[in-house]
């Protein structure tokens, strides 16, 4: 195997990290703070290690093969967090390298989980800096999921190779560069209407770009200790909810519904699963806090959606301690801890098409089940789930549980409390940021987590991100043959 | 669809039950407790009942048809119960009916979780008849395991079609009632020796054949609200130990070892497994056990032996508080809440054949990730395993934990905090009885769980043992054309 094609693409990704670095450097520089140095130093040291990887790489094939897409896949997902790392540490936060490391591979992953408290008072650059991190990385994953995930065949993504859907059969987007432009537009667009609206319904330009950033990544860093409840204000609330949700929606489907046909986008099966799934949350929990709390229906609709819709996009937003609403919150909250968006979106956990074709294989089995000898078949949107999909869906399910079942029982060996180690398990691997309790809950933050914990839920979290088989690929001695 | 052979199959298996009464009544009477006519009169309305349906299906076809079949096993457990129910609540503990179907239903599925509390102070009768509801209740779950659930194509069960493995292909055992009375006398065999080993070791003779009845069928019923731990003998709880983990074997692989080679039976390839990984657990947390809380080797593994292996065979057996030991045993505790034994034993859960096929499953479906041509089978015991069984495999372990999610939301809806609802939830679905946290642990009860709670879990064991496919069956329309 030549690593050539790998060290190259890595080399790229880096020298955009380091350009990447300038924009905190002159934040911190325009507002007098001593902090710009350290960003300068990383961004020094990562386009030096950018342009040795790119010239080391010089002169190989061009062309990707399977093996080299994994590698490549999981490295630069830990390279980038490694250097992306590099900020924190030289920075006067004064922390350990797990602690920014955890910082760097939460943002970049879109996690959202922090280890830094006091935000208010830390030097801008560094704010900048995690927002930038989480954008950054919500972009990466759009590309990861509509080019590589589909490509390396990895739980199920192989349904949406662009080649083998009717809606690119017209090749309306051929090119790889095209493609990437075109997700890259209608990303940025939505940032800066995003960023937009939220400067005029009150957040001052600072706060309104950096909540924009991990707001459209659906990732969740916030300006403030108090994250998006810090506005107390009903109509930003609503705009995080709408922008939260449009990060959420497949970047593939956007893009054939601005290529070709909006209508496109609301006939999308998984479009439409995600939507009514959402819908049907927000109802059932404000309906029980109008009749359990006694609350005004606009007050318990909005808490509900912009606190649902948080966690179930593993963006990670709070505006309140809603595990404060009582039991059944914690119970309803933990659950949504497991769901995701759309596939081809910035979100992370299992996934609406996964949980569709899930619904499609149990209802399919059950027929066999009663009529054994009867012909049913699994659709997904009007068309038949081959067997290769439906394993791979499965395969992940179980991975999903398993690698979640796994991480807690570690955490919990690093001395965190059942609820802490449960949550935060399954927090990390669906990326979504928050868990539930009084330590990691929407009240609370990792920075008291021990270090140990720490690198088991990094790991959780590029697990998750890299829909974990990416990474179990990597460790089977299979891969290595010849 | 006609009734015929589901009423005369369940009037025989209340008959059954109204003459087992007959022995709880004689305790009673015996100890001059009152109770004794609770027990005579729910034994006559049990065999009226029974003597009605008998009649009642006079004249129908005798061959079972699928549909009778799926119909018959659900209708089965739940007349049973509630026929069992009748003694709890004509006695003297003055309980509603919830509490005595509760009660009922939890020892008829071999649960164990009780809604009574000061079990010292009750008449004998009420202690036997709850033993032997258990004791009964494991014997209906072997049969119904090895005959019922392969023929239903239930949850990969076909897999184990005696008509269908080549240990049978030699028809040693052709006819049912010859397999029944195999069963039968194994298992009165285990449970005799068993009662045998406890008062040899101590116990009375009352609470001998009491927790006899219950360690075999791995039901977790005691006699004392202290469970186990009322002894504090090491013999006495690896006595337990043994006994549990015989109930959990597969009797199907038992018949061929008694009718063929007593070798077959650690040959088997699921009996392997699960004692692997029984070994294992017991040995890692005893490891942990004397690491970080410096216990004498023995006696750490004694404590950590017995109760895993109480959860792991969902017997749920305590033989002290230990989720007191800490968070890590309370996180691992929970997990093992989930495993179950073998196919065709007495036990709940996932059980061990879905595991490895489960395994096998993920190793394929990676293999073929990183080979996307490569040709791979799941294989299971050195045999393909047929798509049929990995869907069905697949589908299981989806509805087990989706049933267990659900479940967990509607307890949390009636007032049971985080632990209780989601540890609840998952202890009633894989039929083990206790849960994790101060209410359900070890040292609780289900005594002060809200009634809505009470059917609701009531409901997930009856789901959990009917495997949730059989009675999804039921609730299918496409179950109830023509």
């Amino acid at each position: 195997m030549t690593f050539g094609i790998v060290t190259l693409a890595i080399g790229y990704l880096l020298s955009v990290l380091g350009v990447a670095m300038i924009v905190p450097a002159l934040v911190d520089l325009a507002s007098n703070h001593a902090d710009w140095q350290s960003f300068a130093v990383s961004a020094l040291l990562t386009l030096f290690a950018a342009g040795t990887l790119i010239l080391a790489s010089h002169g190989g094939p061009r062309r990707m093969t399977l093996r080299q897409g994994f590698l490549l896949t999981v490295m630069a997902w830990l390279t980038a967090s490694v250097f992306a790392a590099l900020p924190f540490l030289f920075s006067d936060l004064g922390i350990h390298f797990v602690d920014a490391f955890f910082e760097a591979i939460s943002g970049l992953t879109t996690t959202g989980a922090t280890v830094l408290t006091g935000l208010e008072t830390l030097p801008p650059g560094i704010l900048v800096w995690r927002s930038m991190l989480q954008w950054i990385g919500g972009l990466g994953i759009v590309a990861m999921g509509i080019v590589m995930l589909p490509f390396l065949r990895i739980g199920g993504m192989q349904l949406f190779r662009l080649e083998s859907t009717d809606r690119t059969s017209d090749k309306i987007l051929p090119r790889p560069a095209q493609l990437a432009a075109t997700i890259g537009a209608i990303y940025v667009l939505m940032s800066l209407t995003c960023a937009l609206l939220y400067f005029v319904l009150g957040m001052s330009g600072f706060d309104a770009l950096n909540h924009a950033m991990t707001t459209v990544a659906t990732a969740g860093y916030s300006t403030y200790d108090a994250s998006l409840g810090q506005f107390q204000s009903a109509p930003i609330y609503w705009t995080a909810t709408v922008f939260m949700l449009l990060g959420s929606l497949p970047f593939n489907v956007y893009i054939a519904a601005v290529t070709r046909d909006p209508r496109l986008l609301v006939r999308d099966v998984q479009v439409r699963g995600f939507l009514l799934m959402v819908a049907a949350i927000w109802i059932g929990l404000t309906g029980w806090r109008i009749l359990a709390h006694e609350i005004h229906w606009f007050d318990a609709l909005t808490e509900v959606a912009v606190n649902t819709t948080s966690i179930i996009t593993t963006t990670g937003y709070a505006t309140t301690d809603f595990t404060a609403w009582g039991p059944v919150a914690m119970v309803v909250f933990f659950m949504l801890l497991f769901l995701g968006g759309c596939a081809g979106s910035t979100t992370g956990g299992f996934k609406i098409y996964r949980l569709q074709i899930t619904v499609a294989m149990v209802a399919q089995a059950l027929r066999r089940t009663i009529m054994p000898h009867g012909v049913f078949r699994v659709e997904y949107g009007g068309h038949p789930v081959d067997s290769d999909v439906r394993e791979s869906v499965a395969m992940f399910a179980m991975l999903y549980a398993l690698t979640m079942a796994v991480l807690a029982v570690l955490l919990a060996f690093c001395g965190l409390d059942f609820i802490t180690a449960v949550s935060g398990a399954v927090s990390a691997v669906a990326n979504v940021g928050p868990g539930v309790g009084e330590i990691i809950g929407p009240a609370g933050n990792y920075s008291t987590v021990p270090d140990a914990a720490k690198w088991l839920l990094s790991l959780g979290m590029l697990l998750g991100r890299l829909e974990i088989v990416t990474v179990l690929v990597l460790l089977s001695t299979l891969f290595w043959q010849r």
